[in-house]
């Protein structure tokens, strides 16, 4: 089974990397851009078949390593 | 307008990321975990409301500047 982790800064948080990649893009000459925010997708192959119980353990490991929740927010999507 | 790039290293590449994160959800005990795969999602807020324009200029970002395209494959969602 797999499972997908989108994980992005939360809203209000300043974002470096989207700043620099908006600036890159300006000097590269593509206007018009006026935000960039940059996150992480993690693809988990993940053994067994019970969707709830895959839901919960990624969930788990969102909370202990993949994302930090005090600045990012995670969204999971079960294949 | 909003467009969202989903870059990933390309199959068959080796995702040193992605292993130590598979190997670090193994010392917290997590089971099961068979791989893990990491990369990147960029939200851009464009201005204009040409889609067809918008899809064109953000294929171009990636091939310039989001995506190293000898190794990531990118794909683009225009919202």
């Amino acid at each position: 089974m797999k499972a997908t982790v989108h994980v992005m800064l939360k809203q209000g948080v300043l974002d470096p990397q989207g700043e620099a990649v908006r600036h890159a893009l300006g000097t590269l000459g593509f206007d018009g851009v006026e935000g960039v925010r940059q996150g992480k997708i993690i693809e988990l192959d993940l053994a067994g078949e019970d969707r709830d119980a895959a839901q919960d353990q990624v969930t788990r490991m969102c909370e202990k390593l993949l994302a930090n929740t005090v600045i990012e927010s995670y969204r999971i999507e079960i294949a």
